[in-house]
């Protein structure tokens, strides 16, 4: 009985989370700008509803029914409903740490700050950005004070992406992938390929034949068609609004398909995730994702490890070179693969190689926990990110656009994120080691455009077991060893070490 | 205290109510089709969150210090605040009646049957269609018992679009429009000008110039583009989500381009009603559209009176021609404004002419009234439909697609809606008739495309009264003299007089 209280509970706070991620979509892709005061007003509005629904009585008098508010130890029942319990109470718990208010205002301010940096960002106008940010940075250290879960506040914020994460422990992390990195791209930067033309460029790619040329990728992912689309948006997004209706957006370019290529089929990894969550009944906890992380390998699985493959482009060539004909004709896979995976330290995240994407979360992740932490203040941003910049990538930003306002995350409160792009790459790697393990010759089908064939096993081991486990313990238990960079890196080294001839 | 606390919760369910007018736009021309359950579901959610804040003990307590529950006499105050009481306890009167599960339910049924609408009505399956509007009719009339406000069902529906308005009046308007229009429509057909060729058939009109055209014309008549987006559906509308954020649509053919530029400069005109109306403070209902009648007669108006007229011709053709080049070099304004003003009994309401028109809302209303008050059921829709298509126009759909399925209202529960676009008409010509008696030369002002100099006027006299009168009383105030059919009838025979050289 008070389960079944619960879950009705639960599902209409799922229900009007739907409708403000639905708000979210619009304001992104398709809101008159000045629709932008009422939007936040609105968003603000259904945050406050959620929360009020999430910390009311009847909320905490079904949940304590069954859970031991302080301890979140759960009574007596099978392991399915335990696990769900947890996640109630889990959430539950940041939920009522917040105060009503304050709730209100983070939204107001997340959906103002967001419109505002859409606005900034090409103007280039950091100093009119930095009081937003500064009235983020604070709402979210007080977040973190409310919440109090981690050791650091920053832990806090990271513990709402990646549950069980630590700064301390992403610290070692990164320590053993720059350690690996820095010399694998020195040595990338020391071989006689390095220097070889770009054959992609110098040639125009119209937009309707990119947009054409993602819709057939991502319907061979598998993506249902039904309940999907896909749109424009300065920063390439996914949202699920329920998985019969989940919505990517990329930008195009018509100086280059890839951008816009790349970031269709990064969504649509995200996409096929959301669509793969099933949520029965509706609004139960077991499924959302495992962690943003895992949401991220979803992502960067089939945009880096299938997408930028060489069994991929095997069956995609054509495809590419019939899009922009007769412009493609004279190329080859092994041209055509070296050209996808070309590593040069940039300045743009969204566009970087495999092999110094890393190093781009290390500078946020760095930047984010100092500031967060309050080692740091605003205003220092703009110079910390160029020396920082410097340091790891041999270059400075010429401006703050390309710079320290490149990202859309800060200014929707969205510290503690960026480490989840690096977990997911390292998952990916684990997850699709797993996959060759299990599925006959994966490339093979990859090969011949059977793509489908890896979104099945994906639906499988990763997308029907929703937060069951969390992201580390999910890997870990499919993989049947303990969680590690190793496989990413071999990956990697393997890979750049046969394209680049080391 | 009592008025700025009822502001509040007045502003709060507008939010709500924002926020439903996105969600349903966003189903109309954005939305996956497999989104359509959980969108039923949020919209229910939204619908019944704000019936519950309208009558809930706070605005009952609110409201109830400043008038009187049963009667609706307002205390001591302004006439301002009087006429804001007064409309604020009519619509929580409307509210209070309806059952809070009743509004849930007929919400999610709202949306489902506009979805199956649009399903079905390009398969023709009115059998399938049918049970879906038989329920809708029932939750109809439930309502209008809950309601009980008028003398019959129908009059109680018609008063939530046109306050004051019976359909005893209607039934006496209709047969004065009857009586003059089927002898003005003889009389064109005997013209010897009637079977003229149509200059703009047989042409092709892509879509992408139609597009652009339709974009030059809203901006001309002073629709703000920060505030404002054009898109597709299937059946053109308008929706204001905030003067801040209205949207219409339309709709293309590439063998016309009059479909998709007639419903854009109807459904802008509108739009620039819902720019007009400033919400101060936001949630006013002196803010709100005076009627559905007046607000079709600012689309009608625009549609018809300017966008038909010979003034803006002149000045749109050269437009056109270069829209459409060299397509239509040839054309000049008079067999211009004769094509766009072809008078033929056809089957499609939103493409009928000036003088039919009113024939098909006729049409609709017999048969809406009679279907709300009981006397015929949704199995003899079809065959009743078709012998009035008939009796009125002369001619029988050879399907239900262009008959009983033709237009978007009943699956959503709009019953007593379509007697606004004619009240829309007759209002327009009494708008149209004053605004020559105040503005110098404005026939000359259009002619120069100045449109935003009516625009302006339209303002002033009509968006910004907002609901200080209801329809009728408003337009009567403006013109001095009671509201009659009579400018309307006048001006369409003048205007056919000339046309058909009569």
């Amino acid at each position: 009985m008070s389960v079944l209280k619960l879950n009705q509970m639960l599902a209409e706070i799922r229900l009007v989370d739907s409708v403000n991620a639905l708000l979210q979509w619009d304001q992104e892709t398709c809101m008159p700008p000045s629709g932008g005061g009422i939007r936040s007003r609105q968003l603000a509005w259904l945050s406050h509803h959620a929360h009020s629904l999430h910390v009311g009585d009847s909320f905490r008098k079904a949940l304590s029914s069954m859970v031991d508010l302080d301890s979140g130890e759960v009574h007596d029942c099978d392991a399915e409903t335990r696990r769900m319990l947890y996640l109630a109470w889990r959430s539950w718990k940041r939920a009522d740490s917040l105060p009503p208010e304050f709730v209100s205002r983070m939204s107001e301010h997340e959906s103002l700050t967001q419109q505002a940096w859409t606005r900034m960002r090409p103007e280039n106008d950091f100093s009119g950005f930095a009081p937003l940010l500064e009235e983020m940075v604070t709402l979210k250290r007080r977040e973190a004070e409310y919440i109090g879960s981690g050791d650091t506040h920053y832990d806090t914020l990271l513990d709402g992406f990646e549950p069980d994460m630590t700064g301390r422990r992403l610290e070692e992390i990164f320590s053993i992938l720059r350690r690996r990195l820095v010399p694998l791209i020195q040595r990338i930067q020391a071989s006689p390929l390095f220097d070889s033309p770009d054959p992609l460029s110098e040639i125009t790619y119209p937009i309707p034949a990119q947009r054409k040329l993602c819709r057939e990728i991502t319907t061979a992912m598998g993506l249902a068609s039904d309940a999907f689309r896909m749109d424009q948006s300065a920063h390439p997004f996914t949202i699920g609004i329920h998985p019969g209706d989940v919505r990517i957006t990329t930008r195009f370019t018509e100086a280059d398909f890839r951008p816009a290529f790349f970031a269709a089929v990064h969504e649509a990894g995200h996409a096929l995730y959301e669509q793969g969550l099933k949520p029965l009944p509706y609004g139960s906890p077991l499924e959302e994702a495992a962690s943003m992380g895992v949401h991220e390998s979803q992502s960067r699985l089939w945009e880096n490890q299938v997408g930028r493959g060489r069994a991929f482009w095997s069956w995609c060539l054509p495809r590419l070179q019939s899009a922009f004909a007769p412009n493609l004709d004279a190329l080859d896979v092994d041209r055509l693969v070296r050209a996808v995976n070309r590593v040069r330290p940039g300045l743009i995240r969204v566009e970087a190689d495999e092999v110094t994407y890393t190093l781009h979360i290390i500078l946020r992740f760095e930047i984010e926990r100092d500031l967060i932490n309050g080692a740091i203040q605003v205003r220092d941003l703009p110079e910390l990110w160029n020396s920082l910049s410097r340091k790891y990538l041999g270059i400075s930003p010429p401006d703050h656009r390309d710079g320290v306002m490149q990202d859309v995350h800060w200014s929707f409160g969205g510290f503690g994120y960026f480490p989840s792009y690096a977990l997911g790459n390292m998952y990916a790697s684990a997850i699709l080691d797993s996959a060759h393990d299990h599925i006959p010759d994966l490339d093979g089908a990859l090969a011949e455009g059977r793509l489908e064939t890896l979104t099945h096993w994906l639906r499988e081991n990763i997308h029907s077991k929703g937060s069951r486990q969390f992201g580390e313990a999910l890997i870990s238990g499919l993989t049947g060893v303990p969680f590690s960079p190793e496989p990413y890196l071999k990956y990697l080294e393997k890979k750049y070490t046969g394209i680049y001839k080391l």
